[in-house]
């Protein structure tokens, strides 16, 4: 049995893929559910300028309220994304325990995102952790894309090989893979940790894997036989990514915590809590969510 | 590199959940859909009672349809399920090559299908199967609720051992395990096949998974992973159990073959012709299917 970890990134993945928005106070009533579920870490929003997400125009006054007024869970991490170092300042700011940034392991994707190579963005990235570091914050470097591009197909492992290696020089252990896209498949995601996890012993890897192609659990299945212990992954399967072809929600937060319940794994994550966050987004969104407990009802036994 | 056998089960399995009616001669279209995509074995119905099940009304004659006037796909096997003798009967006269038969691994789940216990239905279906073997026909024997029940929840691994075993004594060694209420999980699945595959070396045993709670494909690669090279699937994901507590549907046959295929795996599947028919069932009932990559596409690299 292993502790398991679950980054709740429904509010920032999720939402920004969602055209119709949702307000300050809902966002804050949202994630005090997901505070009160149990999940260890829960990323807040990123710091993006309104105008090009408007979706994520509240983030600095979510933090800004979860730091003042504290929270009903101390235990549980508040995370942010940031893409530059405007936003690092911002979040610097507010409240940020933990500090999201990364860079795409595609050219065509990484250009598209930042206008910069795989190299350029890396040089920036790895400053800009190193400065979130030094205040003495919590810091996670991701490659984006790791799995395969929606613009460019396969990507080769040992493009993701030299990214990783990029980090753990600078000292930067706490990695998340991203399968922006969706494109991974089980045999994909063990290949891909056979080789990374080789890279250095201390390495904390983090698995996020969306649910595109149907492969969501499966992948994170295959993370977990392969060591992996961290996973995020969105509430009713909200998610997607707005700068790749396909969009595919995220692996649906209470489906892989069901999953991961009935497989043996301790977490503490409550899911009928998450069930009920899950039903309220469906109900926002008047759609049916990728999810598939909040319609079922988990099993109990 | 496995080969790996699809039997698609849309035809009997799917459509015996549905409400809306398909036409014979749209079965027809459908089936010769199925031909042509290359799937291994197609289950065409199953020979119940109409006044029961209306849905399966036409499986005698779809049956002497694809008997007389050929296939477009002679390599093709055509199965049927029979529950009881009464079925078999009608089905050795009409042309099926492959019987599918079993019984329900719970006692609950076998009275209110069969009104029989456990034991008094293996009695059964043992019998009808070596007399259906000496017809010279192929025959599937299965354990339904392998992996849990609705009404009961938790299935002893021990309870299905003994199935198993009682079928290997009387020399039936193809066997499908179903996880009929789709309660598996793939950590159980990899249990459970280490248990029955130990019982005997020339066992031949086909998974069949439904998606209730979103693990199927996570189940497929573990039983994969075991050495389980043969699938029960519907396109489009259709499917359910009607005795059952929760429906959900089959694992989806496209977005498995999309997986397998991914994995390195090898099948002669056209998913591109899985995701025409598939298209052509959601319009037919008219809602949105649980299968992926009919909407998304396939990835094709």
């Amino acid at each position: 049995m292993k502790k398991i970890t679950i980054h709740e990134v429904g509010m920032r993945d999720g939402l920004q893929m969602e055209e119709k928005l949702v307000s300050l106070d809902t966002k804050i009533a949202w994630i005090n559910q997901l505070l009160d579920s149990g999940v260890d870490i829960i990323q807040i929003g990123s710091f993006v300028h309104p105008k090009y997400v408007p979706q994520m125009a509240e983030t600095d006054d979510l933090f800004r309220h979860f730091s003042a007024s504290g929270r009903n869970n101390e235990n549980v991490v508040l995370s942010g994304l940031v893409l530059n170092e405007k936003g690092l300042e911002r979040g610097l700011k507010c409240g940020v325990d933990m500090f999201c940034m990364g860079v795409s392991a595609s050219e065509t994707h990484s250009f598209k995102n930042t206008k910069m190579t795989v190299d350029e963005a890396l040089t920036r990235i790895v400053k800009m952790a190193l400065e979130t570091e030094a205040a003495d914050k919590i810091v996670q470097v991701s490659v984006q894309s790791a799995f395969g591009c929606g613009y460019e197909g396969p990507i080769a492992v040992s493009q993701v090989e030299r990214i990783v290696n990029r980090y753990v020089d600078a000292g930067l252990r706490n990695i998340s893979l991203a399968d922006t896209a969706g494109h991974a498949s089980p045999a994909q995601v063990e290949k891909l940790l056979e080789t990374v996890l080789k890279i250095d012993d201390q390495l904390d890897i983090t698995c996020h894997f969306h649910n595109t192609y149907g492969m969501g659990l499966a992948n994170c299945f295959s993370a977990l036989k392969m060591g992996v212990t961290t996973f995020e992954a969105s509430f009713a399967g909200l998610g997607g990514c707005p700068f790749t072809a396909i969009a595919g929600g995220n692996v649906c937060t209470e489906d892989l915590v069901h999953m991961l319940q009935r497989t043996g794994q301790s977490t503490h994550v409550n899911v009928t809590k998450l069930i009920a966050l899950a039903k309220e987004a469906a109900d926002h969104f008047n759609r049916e969510m990728d999810g598939k407990i909040y319609k079922t009802g988990a099993l109990t036994y």
